[in-house]
């Protein structure tokens, strides 16, 4: 079937309406009308070629939401009518470990929603930035009452990248640090809040005290004077690290206390330099997790909708996509945009 | 009271004969009579100042059997006659967050059994190279009945560097991999084995295939030609690490299953070049671990004389330690000397 959208006709191309095709609804398909796309900064570097294998048109967009408008023959699970969402992968091999123990994203064969191939070898994926789109129903999320489309259409990768290290090292009693407040950050703040964990804020920007306190942080330390670390030493079971920029990690090492963790979800370019006695002398754990599986997928956003969770977003046409990029580039949004699909491509 | 032991009257110098002063006999202490004492290769390097704050004379051991030959008014736990073991410390605050956790190991004020100042601030610790040490009974293991003293001895760093990690990590079904066949790794190999993990040994030295066998490794991995990792890829559960040079970390991480775990026992001084993305691209651990609790320890060796775990050490008279520990910096022992005290200084 044929779909609208914006997308990149080449590497580094500006995003301009675009015509596609996508696949007929198949027996386990389910046809999603998509009622809005979050803006996330990997969209830019995808479009930008920046991480290799990228494929040309390509049409963006992860943190997808909206209706269902036909389903497959197989599929019992979805009805039309039904509020749905779609994050970073539409399917992957379901038989490897990954895949069996609800780590879907680890999958090798992982088909990412855009820029992608699907398991076919020869059916490129596109994304979100379009007005419909065709998905299995096993990776079709059902987005609960009480999440509005347009501030949940980000909890589909920035929620999700940071519900599952949460869930694991965070909770009541728990003393967590979120470095870095930006569109993930702002949302981990508030998931580690309804966790029931002492959560303080560490940035480099002293402007985002106001909103780390809004947002239910507990506290707000400016990373920017090294000093202010000091007080900090050895006083946090876990850091998230959402910063896409490599720093001096071993400083924020001795953040944690014994047995503490520190969990990479922020992907800098560069590599860090690390000593194994920063890690051995306390017995710290450095773990890197990258979104999360279908089902926790489904299990946070129950979770945000019982907590009253969802993203500050800035809300645009897609036609000020280019414009919109630009301010993502420049850390102009707080903290996500998304763009309206219903209003932009209905 | 009086002691007879080895050590070193400055940093670097050769260890010799020397009598020193110990503590008497406090309420709550144990004055054990040395029988054995493993050597440890942090032993040459605390001689050599290495890692700084040394303190001479030195008499260095921290893997201390032996019995009880008095204990203080306040001790109902053990007798004369006991046989027992001390390990890397004998003391710590007894109040912060790692020794109020079993995590003893970590405390900022952790007192280590040689080479440390007593909590007074004023006393220096002296090690089990030497004749009697006395020690608070709460730092004190019992040593069950079935280890041998002399084989024992190395369990008491050696062994307890590698039980948490295991324990932690390994067990039935798991596949676990021992990075370097040396007096930490033989030790690491009978443990893994013990708690039903499939093992495999990476090293360097063809020449250690026979003996990873015998140790009980299900295979053995020769790491000097780099084309063996390559059917490895995302095959172990965990790798622990018992290198003390650095290494290639992102070609061994590759070897991790998703969701795996290193854990890095062995201290290289270098530091490690470390992409973010090579732990988030398969949610893998990175984890840093130094020795053991205090109750650990001691769980550790019942685990190890349940099933029948020692070191294989090659035993020495305290005369030929400095032959001995130039042997160590040439890798030149299988895989550990332990010193009879009790036929040396006894």
């Amino acid at each position: 079937m044929r779909a609208q959208g914006y997308g990149a006709a080449t590497k580094g191309a500006r995003l301009g309406p675009m015509e596609f095709d996508r696949r007929e609804v198949g027996p386990d398909d389910v046809l999603i009308d998509i009622v809005a796309c979050g803006v996330c900064h990997s969209d830019i570097h995808q479009r930008d070629g920046d991480w290799g294998n990228d494929i040309f048109p390509m049409v963006p967009g992860h943190e997808i939401v909206g209706t269902v408008s036909e389903v497959g023959a197989g599929v019992a699970d979805f009805s039309i009518g039904d509020r749905v969402g779609v994050g970073c992968y539409v399917d992957s091999c379901r038989e490897c470990d990954g895949c069996t123990s609800g780590s879907e994203q680890y999958c090798s064969r992982n088909v990412p929603t855009y820029n992608g191939m699907h398991l076919d070898g020869t059916t490129p994926t596109f994304g979100g930035y379009s007005n419909r789109i065709v998905v299995d129903r096993a990776y079709v999320l059902r987005l609960p009452d009480g999440l509005d489309f347009l501030p949940a259409a980000p909890l589909l990768c920035a929620g999700i990248t940071l519900y599952p290290p949460l869930r694991k090292f965070a909770g009541p009693d728990k003393r967590v640090a979120i470095l870095g407040l930006g569109g993930l950050g702002h949302v981990g703040v508030r998931i580690a809040r309804a966790m029931g964990s002492h959560v303080t804020v560490l940035s480099h920007s002293p402007g985002k005290e106001a909103d780390a306190l809004r947002l239910g942080a507990d506290a707000f330390v400016c990373t920017s004077d090294r000093a202010n670390l000091k007080p900090l030493h050895r006083s946090f079971d876990v850091i998230v690290s959402t910063l896409s920029s490599t720093f001096d990690i071993e400083s924020y090492l001795r953040l944690l206390k014994v047995n503490g963790t520190m969990v990479l979800v922020g992907l800098p370019v560069e590599s860090f330099t690390l000593s194994a006695g920063s890690l051995i002398s306390a017995g710290l754990s450095l773990v890197g997790s990258m979104i999360g599986g279908v089902a926790e997928t489904q299990e946070m956003l129950h979770f945000c909708a019982e907590h009253g969770i969802l993203a500050d977003v800035e809300v645009i046409d897609i036609a000020d996509v280019n414009e919109a990029w630009e301010r993502v580039l420049a850390s102009d949004v707080r903290y996500r945009f998304v763009i309206d699909i219903a209003k932009s491509l209905g």
